[in-house]
Formats: structure tokens, C-alpha cells, sequence
């Protein structure tokens, strides 16, 4: 078993209270309010992009050139096909270009970010892989298990999104990202494992606090 | 008026809300529980070490060596002068070292360092300042402010906490940051003032936050 | 005039004896050395490989979503065209990939590119972006000038050289770098023009030292 | 037999070159020429300013306080202790302050300090102390070496160098340091044990290159 495989054993139980987040699940069954998506849809965009500076930080870390190559690829993909697919959901959902650009990060889309960037910057490639696999791996899950249950009939637009992330090349970026968490694992000492685990973890509990942000509509405490 | 001072009046709602916050003024008249002030005492060790981090790289980002110096000791007065200051309070407040040491950062405490030293990886030297003064200039107040409404009679442990951060030595430390911070204003363009200041802003809410979530003596969502 | 012109000009003297370095023109006339000029392709694919490092933070530096995207095209330009470039040309000149990989980076290549990815940690956006601009717009006025001048009969694998870098797709990339140097120059302080007149100049010398080290087939001082 | 040490033996041939280099024996006998002690001076006081921005990463990243205690004690002692002997020294030999403050890095200094802070900013605190470390030990090997061999009598000056590298306090920091290494490399895995290898090996040569580019007192290829 890979190590990748026993992040996700220990992470367990937090990933199963995020499948089973009334936010997720309500996408499942159509019954989520299209405020709440509509907010998470425009918190998803500032996400993606400081997402991307977290990633291309394992392209400055990677030492074969080959990962470099695939976290460049994973940055392209996300910068270019998943973000055109938000601007484009964002359309239909009513939000314009211009409310995407204005949106500004709410207190769980800046920490997790923060998070992730700064994982980036002080740690190895592997660290960088093990940061970002609960958001890139815990969407294709998501997008598998609603898939499966069958689209919701009530809201096809949720439907797209299911689609979107249930959609092979999706799952391929996923896939090779968790073969470099396994194949750096093989090379790494006890105290970088346990760096990658931490960053793992603490990665898996902040995708649950992001839908549960999103679910609460959540603002900064000070308006100013 | 110099720079620091700009921000200071932006961030005045949210730095009134922190001086009235129960567990701010809890502290001033004594009535804030030992639970708390333990459990804000234990975050804010892991938090000092973390803050550490950020202000390192200010050494490696400042241009001038008297600048660099300056970082070196704001880092050594923590790291030192600050911390035995937490050991010994912690101690009398009946937290050994062991307890410290195996403190996990609350989401807060997470978040707020890792947008600290997330800015200081990303940003000038100028910026390393903006985001760690809120910090140290706002102790000071806060210092000052309590210790001049006089120490509490009841609970002798919080004077000292209170005569601590209303020590010259500290707020010798937070008027050079200003200074600096000042300095370094004066040749930025616009493009860096407003990173310094969204830095600043978000401290700022996060010196709030830090103290709300003390109050509530906040855990992480998912328990494992 | 933009900043890149001003930087361009003040760089004149450097780039003047860059552009009439006898390896330079040699390739132009054909009368380079093989064995210099395979030197200088190995050494150039492991200077490609770290220059990407150093382009990633300009991912994860920039402001604005649509200059992420084009620092990532840049790094996906020279991962996959510009080095398939280089694996199909060494091909020809007999270099295995083997050789390639095994390759060692001079003292030359190493301090060319630990400047790079250095400017890159420490600095702004701009700084990033013009520290890699005398590589991207360097090799273009070369690639032209050499077209301009004739192939060399003698020699067509040099000339399939100099059509690479005479590529209108080249040609875009250092074009949307210069706009970017611009754009960035105008909200910038003097304190940042300073720092970003530096990268650019510091490069400027290496962009000489590279080709004066591949001449001399340079290697470290003491073996080991 | 620590890690530390077997990278020591594993550099003994650079480290052999490097103390029977011309500049480090003409300190030991007095023979070399003062104008190539003023350039070595003002190279290392600008050296001595980069080397502390790679120690800072040292704080950022150490993953226990202790240890950021010491990396911050160690740039306290640089920037003050062995900074004020370079002034005072400087004064001695006729270099003013403004001289120093206006000293250009040579391309040796700025490629050794490029990749020392660049180590530190991609690595691990292992890898921080190990590029560190050939610069910290070596000058404690030469500085006990020669005051072994006894000072020079007719140059009183460079047996104040001699006492000063000889010092204990000098010792204990680099005692700590190779302790340090030896610590991070019983928990690191094979990638990381040959990024401090690497490090540590290069920083080596770096250390001979410094010695031998004040030996010709050596500046950047083309004046601007």
C-alpha cells in the first residue's frame, strides 16, 4: 500500500464528514439553495488561483524534470480548463466576470490557501504533492460518488458541476499526483513523512471547513 | 503622518473591537476565567514561535544590514526575553513545559501564522513588517491601555501579564517596526502600499479573531 | 519608452560584447567547434531545467490571474517545445539523453541560475520577470540578428538553431515578458525599480558569462 | 561517525586545496600583500551580510525552538560580533565604513551567497546548516591551523584575523551547527542526506573559489 493510501486511511473520518456535508450532498440531490453555490462558486474562484501558486511552487521544487512537467501541466489544467468552466457556470448561475474578479476571500478560502502556499514554501516537492492532493483527490471522490448516484434531476446545472469533476482527465492529475506522494515517500526520512502527513491532514480538514463555509455564507468577523 | 499611522486609522474599527473584546477587558478587571487565559496562553507560545518564522524573513529580505539587526533582535526578544516570560507564567498558572510543548495550534493560530509567514515568503521586506506589526503595536496598546486603568487586585497573575507588554523594552521594539515600516513606505509604489496594507488589515482582523478564539477556546471542526 | 527599453539600454555595453562573442558568431558563421557547441547544448538543458524553477515564481508571485497564466505557458513553452528542441538537437550532434541527464552544471550555470531562482524567492513579480528577461529577449535579438545574417552553409545544424530562436512564437513570449517588465515598472516604487534594474543587469553579465563559459569548456576548480 | 563528519571526508580533497591556497598560508607567514587582504575584507564583509539572510531560513524553517534559537544566535553573532571586527579591522587597514557600505559582491561572492540563500529558501533546515556549514567549520579549521602554526611576526594585523577565527565562541557556534547536522540527518531520508551532501559539497568549493578570487582579486567580466 502506498503512502498516499495511508494518508487517506487517516483521514478517514474526516472525509467522510465531508461527503456527507449537507453542502455536498445537497449538490448530490439538488436541494442545496443556489446562494449557497453561488457563493461557493465565487469562493472557489479565488481558491483556483492561489491553488495555482501552490502548485507551481512544486514545479520549483520538483528535482526530475519529468514532475516538473506534470505540476506545470496541473497549474494549465487548472488555470485554463477548470477555471474557464467556472467563469463559464458562473454565467449561467448569474454571477458576471466582474463579481468573480471583485470577490474577495473569506476567512476558510484565506487560511486554507495560506496553508497551502506556505506548506509550498517551506517544505519539499513531496510536501507540496501531500498539501494539495486532499483538494485535487477528495474532488474527484466527490464527483465519482454523486455521479453515481445519479444527477439531480431538479437542477442541471448541478449536474454539470457532478460531470466536470467526475471527468477523466480529472482523475488522471489526481492519479499522477498520487503516484509522486508515493514515489517521493519511498525516499523520504520519518520526519518529512511526518510533515506530509501533517500537511495532508490538516489540508483534509480544511476542504471540510471550506463547504461548511460555504453552507454558513461565512464573511470576516470586523466588517470595516 | 507617516505610513504606519495611515494604517493604524484604516484598521480603527477592528482595533476597537479587539480593545473592548471580554476577553481583552477580562483581563484588565480580572473577571476572565483561568480556563481561558490557560487556554490563550498555550496558543500564544505556539503562535510566538510561529510569529519567529515571519519575522526571519525579514533578515533574509531587508536590504540594509541595521535593518536586518533590528529583525535579529525583534526574533531574539521573542525567542528569548518573550518566551521564558510564557514558561514562568505558565508555570504559576500551573502549565508545564511539557504541556506547551505539545500544545496543536488551534485553526486560528494556524491561520493567522500561516498568513504571516505566507506574506513574508511572498512579499518585500516592507510587507514582513506590515503583517507582524498589528501584533506587536497592538500589545502595546493593549499593555498600556490596561496597565493605565490600573492592574487588577484580584488576580495578581494578570498585572503581570498587563506590566509585561507595558514595558519599555517592548514598545521600543514595536516604535522601530513602525519606523521601518515607515521608511520602507516612503520608497514603495502604490502596488506595495497596498500589499502592506491588505497585510496590516488582515493581522489586524486576525489579532480580533485570535482573541475571540481564545474566548471560545476553539478547536478544530473534525476530531480524530 | 517603457522600463524594458530603459533597462535594455543602460544593459547596451553587456550585450554589445555578448552579441560579438566569438562563440556567438561562430555559430552564425559556422565556425564554431562541434565539441564547444555540444558543451554548451548540455549545459544549456540543465540551465532550461532551472530557469522553469525560477519562472514558477513568477506564477506564484503575480497579482493578476491572466499574468499567472502566461508565466505558465512560459515554463510549459520550455519544458515541452524548447527542450524537445534541445533532446531532438543533441540527438543529431550525438549526445545521448543519458548525457543529458548526467550532465553537471558548470560553476557558470550554477551561479546564472541560483541568481535567477534567488531573485525570484526574494523578490517581486517584476524582479521575476526581469531577471528571466535578458535569457528570453537575449536569445531573440540573437536568433534574428543570425537569420538576418545568412545560414551557415557549412554547418545546418546551426542553422536549425538559429531558425529556433528566430521563431515568431519565441518572439511572443519575450514580447509579453518586455509588456509585462512595463506594466509592472509603472506601480513600482525606486526602491523596486532598483532591485528589478539589478536582476536585469546581474543577468546581462551571465547571459555573457554563458557563452564565455562554454567556450572555455568550464568546469569547478578542484576535482573531486 | 555523524554525518557531518563523513561529508568533512568526503570534501577533503577541496579542503586540503583550500587551506594551502597562496592567500591562506600568506596570511599564516605574513607574506601576502595587503591590497589582497583589503579586497578579501571588503568581499567578506558584504559575503558576511548574504550569509545571514541564509542563516534567517535557517529560524524559518527549524522544526524545533531550540534550534531556531541557535540559527538566531548565530546571526546575532555575525551581524554584530564578527561584523564589528570586520569594521574595527577595516578601520585598521585603512578601509572606511563608507567603503564597505559601497562594496560591490564580486561574481564569486554573489555566486557562493546566491547559492547558499537559495538552498535555504528550496531546502530543508538540513540542508540550511549544511550549505552553511563548510563556511562556519572551515573557518575554524584554518583559524586554529595557523594559530598553531604561530602568528606572523612582521604583519601583527593578520594574527588579529588568526586570533579572532580562533576563538572558542567561534568554535561553539560551529559545534553546535555540525551537531545540528548530525541530529537532522538520523531522521532524513536518502533525497534529503544527498541535498546535504550537495550543498555541503558545493558550498566547499565555493569556499576555495573565495579564497582564490581575492587572490586575483577578481571582478565582473564586462564594465559598465
Amino acid at each position: 500500500m502506498g503512502f498516499s493510501n495511508e494518508l487517506r486511511s487517516r483521514a478517514a473520518p474526516i472525509w467522510e464528514r465531508e461527503q456527507t456535508h449537507s453542502f455536498v450532498t445537497g449538490i448530490g440531490d439538488g436541494s442545496l439553495s443556489l446562494d449557497k453555490f453561488r457563493y461557493y462558486m465565487r469562493q472557489d474562484y479565488v481558491f483556483l488561483i492561489e491553488f495555482c501558486r501552490a502548485i507551481a511552487l512544486g514545479v520549483t521544487k520538483a528535482p526530475h524534470m519529468t514532475d516538473m512537467g506534470w505540476f506545470a501541466t496541473l497549474i494549465h489544467e487548472t488555470l485554463n480548463s477548470e477555471m474557464a468552466l467556472h467563469v463559464s457556470f458562473c454565467a449561467d448561475f448569474g454571477i458576471t466576470e466582474e463579481e468573480l474578479l471583485a470577490t474577495e476571500p473569506s476567512p476558510t478560502t484565506w487560511a486554507y490557501t495560506r496553508h497551502m502556499i506556505n506548506t509550498a514554501h517551506q517544505g519539499s516537492a513531496g510536501e507540496v504533492a501531500s498539501v494539495i492532493l486532499p483538494c485535487s483527490w477528495g474532488y474527484c471522490e466527490i464527483g465519482q460518488k454523486l455521479y453515481g448516484e445519479g444527477l439531480p434531476a431538479n437542477q442541471p446545472l448541478y449536474g454539470r458541476w457532478i460531470e466536470a469533476y467526475n471527468a477523466p482527465e480529472f482523475q488522471q492529475l489526481a492519479d499522477w499526483l498520487r503516484g509522486f506522494v508515493d514515489r517521493h515517500a519511498e525516499t523520504a526520512g520519518p520526519a518529512e513523512l511526518a510533515a506530509m502527513e501533517r500537511a495532508f491532514m490538516v489540508s483534509s480538514q480544511y476542504e471540510y471547513m471550506f463547504w461548511d463555509a460555504a453552507w454558513r455564507m461565512e464573511g470576516w468577523p470586523v466588517g470595516i
